[in-house]
């Protein structure tokens, strides 16, 4: 047998597949390729691949073999049940020392399982979050590893070298990838960021339909707004694309696209994994569920048609001054933007905290500076916070971003109002103030939620007047008992 | 040994268990009751059990053989590990036909489980929930039972006697207490009753802190609004509480105890299941998730102390009409509420669309209509809306709910927007009105949002001007390539 002579190899020669590898190849690395049905690996050899670094592999051993040792296998397979067949056709091949990396959408919890069970056999087992879509893992993707940091060393120059770039504070070059952290930390940051991506798409679609409902802008005209807020705060690659979806017209109709586009948005796993992590750790991530439950209630297409017929609704109250307005609008969703990303920040410490992980917060948010669908100059402002202080308790309390919510606070209270009597749903914007006035209240009602609590089921309560810790129940009608707590036990 | 005497059996003498069966015994019932550690059974026979018809067991065996058959076992265990030893014990010693019956807090897919793990050996499973606490037990709770519905003519008797009554529309008296549906469904239905409880309680946290803040009422004059309250559409166990909460004076200060309580609230596991469910079954469970995450924020008491001398907030208006606004926020709560439960309900017929469950709509609004902690006469009007309407798609449209929140909607967007300009958080109230209004709007911003991920992930469209089930894939900047989807498939 030939000696090796990849620097890496891939498996699952899907169009992500495929341009991740030609990604590698552009930056001078000879890429091994491996799929399971073969025909895939000579078309794209023969394909794309033509004339390039590429070495096709048309069995598991001898795509093993062809790589130098130690060993770095990519697979870019369908989450879940094709990862386990990937690992089981190829691990056997692999040796002490060997790095495989899992590329795909994977949920963490299992990341972080097949890092332990490939642990013994000395295989180090990385799972990467890769952004960026089709173009991205072409031209640089945003990538997220984490795992087995013994790897890191090995893997850093190339996926480095292959991943987006963007300016860091001193202008100087700095890759969109970095090591998150152990296990599973990679893919649970991916997933963090598909969460907000949700976040950021809801934003961006309530404060369109309350320019559009409210101001009555055409989407041309809608169009010039979200292309003047990506020259200032709002800056990002959502923004951009948004004012040219706006500015696109329908070849068929002569018209804008956009209002012949059905509005029923489905969703992946993502969004829901999200919010299951929110809930296991008693981290309020309001925002990033209610933009998940929004493309919930816009499948539901029949029944609001339905429902528009049936139930009342106000007026929509046409803005005086459209300036302000549109002024307005942009400060809600920047300031709302804030609280998601604080929220995301949160949760992501919270996990980190329940499993022992160390995450680089500032390295994440320089992960999506670039390359990735939520990369924004926004980040950048993340970073520089966490560099500052990477103990920042919460996002909303750094400084600038606390200044930034204050000057943004009276455009966001009034467009929660103007929306509230118009009666334009603003889920994801009206969540977000009532997070931030409810973060930023010493004392909040849960007084009576706790009494009510010791009434009906003697939860017991603390006082403000005694240490922590201490907990009291009160007979509250005379009727009641002493217990302190409604548990059973046999 | 003698023939057995016992009409049923309870096993888990913790309160809850030891009041449940003073409830049967009180009904006529003989009753056998065991305990893991046998010194309670002692103590319950010779205490409060006394000279009534309880027969003590000492062992498994013992319990068992002194039930009649068919034997009907009621388990009162701590839910998860508890409740499987308990079946472990007690199951070798049933016969095919014996019913057994868990009565605690299990999630709902560990009933599902063990119904079909019994079922090989003949023994008749249910799951049912017991809501009321403590007294409710003793004096008549609200009993949701599911599972193998061939045990429900033989527990019917015993378990509608014991349950709360309450006069039905005809002025009939009605038990709290119907079967509800096949499997896990008896739990499940109980899990969203407590899910729907940490959404009222939230809503009535909210209204108090608005009329507190903003009206500048003290407890004793909150306390007579809320009592007023009662005595309206808001009539409800909870409302009732919470007046005599606030007008009840702390010992040790003389002065009202609620002002004296810690804000910081507790959650349990059910309000994270009920979030699970949702997320699993795509259904916007936006209230109550508000709720629960507002336990969150409430519990950061520090991080909040702290945020509050640095996160800028306006002036709280105090109200000019305090009357109006007593009325405005009587209303912003009810058209809450009424939004709560559609999405209560909607979950329930998700679930049960999945499960391949009936429902028993109206039957579970009067199982919550007394005994419970949200007993209410609000749910009469619900149950009257699914009697008239059993494939009602969603409560909001039922003809009586959709006049009640078209008169409650101008004071319900008052209260929003006199929140968000006061710096008051309302999360559940402004959630609640964003899903109404989200609800019944028959275009929703969706179709920007499925531009953009056509945009970065060609994830196809469907159009207004086309039939549902085409789907258009747009190459938005002449970039990019025509692949309809991003799965990755090796």
């Amino acid at each position: 047998m030939a000696a090796p002579t990849a620097d890496i190899g891939l498996v699952g020669l899907a169009v992500m597949g495929e341009n991740l590898v030609l990604n590698m190849e552009s930056r001078g690395y000879t890429v091994a390729v491996y799929n399971r049905s073969t025909d895939k690996v000579e078309k794209f050899v023969n394909g794309r691949g033509k004339g390039k670094k590429f070495v096709g592999a048309m069995s598991p051993q001898e795509f093993v073999a062809s790589i130098k040792r130690p060993r770095k296998v990519v697979m870019l397979v369908k989450a879940g049940k094709a990862v386990d067949d990937t690992i089981a056709t190829i691990a056997p091949f692999l040796e002490a020392g060997d790095i495989l990396i899992d590329g795909g959408n994977t949920h963490f919890p299992d990341t972080t399982r097949r890092a332990k069970e490939l642990e013994p056999k000395g295989i180090l087992y990385v799972g990467s979050g890769v952004s960026g879509g089709e173009e991205g893992a072409l031209k640089g993707p945003s990538i997220m590893p984490g795992g087995n940091v013994a790897a890191w060393p090995e893997i850093k120059p190339i996926f480095q070298a292959i991943a987006a770039k963007v300016k860091d504070a001193n202008g100087a070059e700095a890759p969109c990838c970095d090591w998150v952290g152990p296990e599973g930390a990679g893919h649970f940051v991916k997933m963090v960021h598909n969460g907000i991506e949700y976040g950021d798409m809801q934003l961006i679609c309530e404060s369109y339909n309350l320019l559009k409902d409210m101001c009555g802008l055409a989407p041309a005209e809608l169009s010039g707004v979200f292309g003047k807020w990506n020259k200032g705060v709002l800056d990002s690659y959502l923004i951009e694309i948004t004012s040219e979806i706006l500015a696109y017209t329908d070849p068929e109709t002569k018209k804008p696209l956009v209002d012949f586009i059905l509005d029923t948005a489905g969703q992946k796993g993502t969004g829901k994994w999200t919010i299951d992590a929110a809930t296991d750790n008693g981290v309020a991530l309001t925002l990033i569920a209610e933009a998940v439950f929004s493309r919930c209630i816009s499948a539901q297409k029949d029944e609001r048609v339905a429902a528009s017929k049936v139930l009342a609704g106000p007026e929509v109250q046409k803005v005086s001054d459209r300036d302000q307005f549109i002024a307005d609008v942009e400060m809600a969703l920047y300031a709302s933007k804030i609280v998601s990303y604080a929220q995301g920040y949160a949760l992501m410490a919270a996990q980190a905290k329940a499993n022992g992980w160390e995450l680089n917060n500032g390295g994440i948010a320089l992960m999506w500076r670039g390359g990735c669908i939520i990369r924004s100059a926004f980040l950048g402002k993340i970073k520089e916070a966490f560099d500052k202080n990477p103990k920042l308790v919460n996002l909303l309390v750094d400084p600038f971003f606390a200044g930034e919510l204050g000057k943004a606070q009276s455009g966001w209270r009034r467009v929660v109002g103007a929306a509230a009597a118009s009666g334009i749903p603003v889920p994801a914007i009206s969540s977000a103030l009532a997070y931030y006035d409810g973060y930023r209240t010493a004392r909040l009602p849960a007084n009576l939620l706790q009494a009510q609590r010791d009434y009906f089921g003697a939860h017991t309560y603390e006082r403000l007047d005694k240490p922590r810790g201490q907990f009291f129940h009160t007979n509250w009608t005379g009727r009641g008992g002493d217990t302190a707590s409604t548990t059973y036990n046999v």
